[in-house]
Order: structure tokens, then C-alpha cells, then sequence
């Protein structure tokens, strides 16, 4: 197998030049319809509305949207160029609050912005960093892949929740990524894939991306995962991330510190996989991330129809924390970074 | 407050001499529509297709179903009439395998059955029977509420599973009778309900029982239950009961053993809210109680529309075993049983 060839077979984001083509994932699995825009807010939308959804792809969606809103920044000077470009800046970094790869992306933009004084060069080396972020990001999780393939097992039956597949990533996924890997090795792997409600991404995306790989796959709600690993039917537990902070604490979709304890009691492994762009070693720990707390229209109702009464009230947490304790190791494209985790996360940045 | 009335504007069953009346809960809560019915497989289906659901409700059901059964048997003789009834009554036991209480009130009918020889009579016994299973059920569930009130503290903020208000008892309800009888002794209480994937029995069956016993509830999704007990926002979990063995193994809406976990990780206390005729005593541990696997569609889809790719594979398993290590205490008709459990099982039957 190749390394570096990443044969997937669908793009969730492409750069076009002077446009941006982002896949809806809203509209899968029952359409693949196709977003394009030269509009920087229009992919801040697009963030927000989760049609681009997945720490390390609204990460590359960023760095997109912003070049999108510097190539088109008329101003006087450098000065007023930049300090346009800052409130652009400011505007995508803070389309989604959790995620660290949209505010690492965004400050990686930025600080290239500041190594030119020419507007014509700024805008060409703002382009050219967005596609190299996107490049190493995709490459980013080929590596991951590689080294967490070697956790898994022939035979082995893993549980992931949410998505964290090329769709999440633009290259191999994380958690996915590993899973596909394992299996593009001719290792026999069978998914348990939640749901994840509210917005459902793994009956609607993980489910479809493992159809695509070849992968079999079986649904099931969240509230099921637990009674499997009592059964001793999963041998562990992989998911993504949102944020790392440098105690180890992880933001990742709600649902997953429930997974996290569930898998401690029945002393299951429980991995977590992310890119270096996850890891924000600025915070001490899982306190001083911010949740994202989404509209309560995504729980009371099921695509327009209300499945409550209509006057309920409804909490909307996208993210949870998981402490560290619960986490067997952290997989990542530098690779495997077991206990004690601050040694390993020494060389993460 | 009278102790025994039963204060509730709606009737999930009822009994019309000859025909029974049935508030079709798969229809909740866009629609109060009732079936009326004197034939007994048209019960058994609506056992089967949750119109009628919650343990005790499906013992009520049962028990009528059998009278209905019972009433149209044309038999030459006491014996022939017999063998007939235990043919419809295997019919009416096997509707639905895991709660206990549809086997026991049909047992309790059998058991009337031959206490007489002739017909005429049988049948009379029968009906008047399933009316006092009926009438005791719903009293059962009122003392319980009484008694699992004083768990209740003022201020409460309760986290609950599923729906076990009066619709899935015809009384007061089991975990939700407790809330309901506490709000009513006038303790300020707050819950949260998760919404219970597949059949969102939480957000379309809890949330409107809640509002119409004027309670505040907040309704999450199950993968968010976790999350609001690590947060400190929860100060107890009640869930219902399907089957509890003698070793206090309880069978309960799958999802439940997930949250009792959490409630133990979280020293937060767990109590589980059952009549009598939800133990099994005969059982030695949750390992002997029959898990009722459902049609895979109720994962795949969502009100008939497919949430995932066509060819997923899903499992539905409609209910988990919680070990009794989990559990802190059982509230029941007779009492709060506290551990060693076994004491206090002594007197359950």
C-alpha cells in the first residue's frame, strides 16, 4: 500500500483556484450535492449549518474561507489590508467555539499574512498556505492512520462514535482513518457505529463511508453501546477529538464521555485519535474548553417534524469533555502517546 | 391529598364491559386517538406494535386481552373450553418476552380459570379478574409513588429513562409516579428526560405526561445523560422496570445500564421503581432474562424516513440488564428495599 495515496473516492473539500467546493454533508447519505462559493461567509455558514463538519475539515474549511475573504479585501494599504483581514479572521475562527483546528488554522493563516508587506504576495501566500494546510492535514491523518492501525488486531471489533472519516478530515479520518487502515492492511475489522444523535453522523456519514470502504458495519443507538461492551462484544473503543488540552482532557461529541466510562467499567481500551491541530497545550485542562451549546430544535424535532411536544424545552450540549483517566492513549500523527501522557505531548506542537 | 384517587385526566386503558379502550401511545403526542377493540389479537398487536407499552400497562393489556379471548370461546365442554383459553393465553404471554408482568397477569388468569367447571362462570371470573389486575395495578403504583416520594427532596433534579408515567402503568406510574406524587406534596421538582432512542418514548410519552402534571422538564438526548451528571446537574436517577430477578438484576429500556454506570462513577443514586408484578423471583440473575430484539428499521429509520444508507445492518435490542451493584435501592408497593436486597425480595411475593 501506499503511504501517501489516499484512494478515497469522494472529496469533501476542494479548492478550485479562486473557489471552494465543500460537500454537504447535510444531505447525506440520500444526496451528494455539492457546494461552491468565492464567498468567505457563505463557508462560515457552511461551518456553522454543518455542511462541513469534523475538527480537522472545518480546520482546512477555514483556512479556506479566509483566503476566500483576503483575495477579495480591496483596501488603501497593508495596514487597512490587514486589519480587514483580522476582522475576517476573527469571523471564521469563532464559526464554531469548540473545535481547536479552526482557531489553529485561522492563527497559522494570520501569522503568514504578517511576513509580507505586499498585498498581491500576502493574498498568493494566504492561498498557498490554506492548500498546504489542507495537504498536510490530509497527510496528517494518513500517518495517524498508520500508526493506530498497529493497536488493532486482526478479528477485531471496534466501536466508534460520531464520524471521524475522510468526510471529518478531508484525508483518512482519525478514528475512521485507523479502522480503514487496519482493513487496507487485509486485517479483518468489524464497526459498531452510534448513531449519534442529535445530528446523527453516524448513521448518516460513518455508515456511508464504511459502505464506500468495504467495511462492515453495524448501527446502533447510543443508548446501546454500554450493553454491548457488557456483552463483551467490543474489543475497543476509538474515537476523535475537538480539543486536547495538556492534562489530556478531550473535547469530542456529546456522547462520548458516557462511551469512556462505559468502556473504563468493562475495561475495554478506549483511544482517542487526533492530529497534532487538535491538541491546544495552552489549556490546563477539560475546564477551559468551550462547549458548544446548539439549538434545541436539533433535539425536539427530527428534520422539521417536532418529536415532542411542541413547547418542551430541550439542552443542546455538541461536545462533552472525557478526563484524561479514561483515556488508554492518545494516536496521533507523530505517533502513539501512551501514559504518562505529558511526556508524549512534549513533542506534539 | 387522597391517598388512592388517581388524579389524572387521561386513561391509557379501559375496560367497556365487553370491549376494550386503548390510547394508542405510538400516536403521542400529535394525537390522542384511541382503539376500541373486543377481539383479543387485535391487543395482542397493539402489545406488540407499542401502542399500549410499560411493563405494568402491558400486563393490564394482557389481562383484558385474555378476557376478550375468553368471552368469544365457543367450547362443547370445560376442558375443550380450557384447552382453547390456554392457546389464546400463550398467544397474549408471548406478545412481548421481557417484561414479567404480561406473564404473571396471565398466569394470575389462568389460575382463575380453574377455579371453576362451568363456562358461564369461567368467563364472568375471568373479566372481573382482569378488572381487579387492572384496578390493584394502579393502586400498586400509587403507594409506590407514596412511598419512593420520600426519596424526593425538596429542589430535586431528577434524570429519568423512558416513560413509566400513567401510561405505562394505568396508575400513577412507576419512577414518574414518584415525581408526579412528590410535585403533588407540593416539593419543587425538576426533570430531565432523555428522549430514549429508537422510539423516543422519553421526548413523545415523558415529556407530555410532565406537562400535563404542570412539572418542569428539560429533554437531552441519551448520549447527553452522562455529561449533565458529571456536571453536578443531576441529584438522582429513577428508572421503571421491566423484569428484576432475585438477585436484583433489572431489566430495563436499554440505554439504562449505561446510566446506572454513570450514576455509580458520579455517586449519584440510582433507584429503580417497580410493582410487584415486575419481579421474577424465580430468576437467579439477569443472565436468565429474555432480551426482546426488535426490527432493525426502528434504528435505520426515523418516523419511516431512512436515516441511514439503504443496506445498513443495525441491532435493536429493546432492553439492557443493570447489575444489582449498580442499584441503590427498589421501590416498590410494599416498601423502599434497601441493600442486603434479598431481605427485603422475601416479601415481594
Amino acid at each position: 500500500m501506499n503511504r501517501n495515496k489516499l484512494d478515497i473516492n469522494y472529496q469533501p473539500i476542494a479548492w478550485l483556484g479562486n473557489r471552494v467546493k465543500i460537500l454537504d454533508q447535510t444531505r447525506l447519505p440520500s444526496q451528494e450535492a455539492y457546494l461552491e462559493t468565492s464567498d468567505y461567509r457563505e463557508v462560515i455558514t457552511a461551518i456553522k449549518e454543518l455542511k462541513v463538519r469534523g475538527a480537522p475539515a472545518i480546520g482546512v474549511a477555514g483556512a479556506y474561507a479566509l483566503a476566500l475573504g483576503a483575495l477579495k479585501i480591496e483596501a488603501k494599504n497593508t495596514s487597512a489590508y490587514l486589519t480587514k483581514l483580522r476582522s475576517i479572521a476573527k469571523a471564521v475562527a469563532s464559526a464554531r467555539p469548540t473545535a481547536r483546528n479552526l482557531s489553529w488554522a485561522v492563527e497559522r493563516m494570520e501569522k503568514v499574512a504578517r511576513k509580507d508587506k505586499a498585498i498581491e504576495r500576502i493574498k498568493s501566500a494566504l492561498v498557498s498556505k490554506a492548500v498546504k494546510i489542507h495537504t498536510e492535514e490530509a497527510e496528517a491523518t494518513v500517518r495517524l492512520s498508520r500508526f493506530g492501525a498497529v493497536l488493532i488486531k486482526n478479528g477485531s471489533v471496534i466501536l466508534t462514535h460520531c464520524n471521524t472519516g475522510p468526510l471529518a478530515t478531508t484525508g483518512y479520518g482519525t478514528a475512521l482513518g485507523i479502522i480503514i487502515y487496519a482493513h487496507k492492511q487485509g486485517k479483518k475489522v468489524q464497526v459498531y457505529a452510534d448513531e449519534t444523535r442529535p445530528l446523527l453522523q453516524g448513521a448518516r456519514l460513518t455508515a456511508w463511508e464504511l459502505k464506500k470502504a468495504n467495511i462492515p458495519v453495524t448501527l446502533l443507538t447510543d443508548s446501546m453501546a454500554g450493553y454491548m461492551m457488557k456483552q463483551g462484544k467490543i474489543d475497543c473503543v476509538i474515537v476523535g477529538a475537538d480539543r486536547i488540552a495538556v492534562n489530556g482532557d478531550t473535547a469530542n461529541k456529546i456522547g462520548t464521555y458516557s462511551l469512556a466510562v462505559l468502556a473504563k467499567e468493562n475495561k475495554i481500551p478506549f483511544y482517542v485519535a487526533a492530529p497534532a491541530s487538535t491538541f491546544d497545550l495552552s489549556l490546563k485542562s477539560g475546564a477551559e474548553i468551550p462547549i458548544e451549546e446548539r439549538n434545541m430544535k436539533e433535539v425536539t424535532h427530527f428534520r422539521g417534524i417536532a418529536v415532542a411536544p411542541g413547547d418542551v424545552s430541550a439542552v443542546n450540549p455538541a461536545f462533552d469533555i472525557t478526563p484524561a483517566r479514561y483515556i488508554t492513549a492518545f494516536i496521533t500523527e507523530k505517533g502513539i502517546i501512551k501514559r504518562p501522557f505529558a511526556k508524549g505531548f512534549e513533542n506534539i506542537e
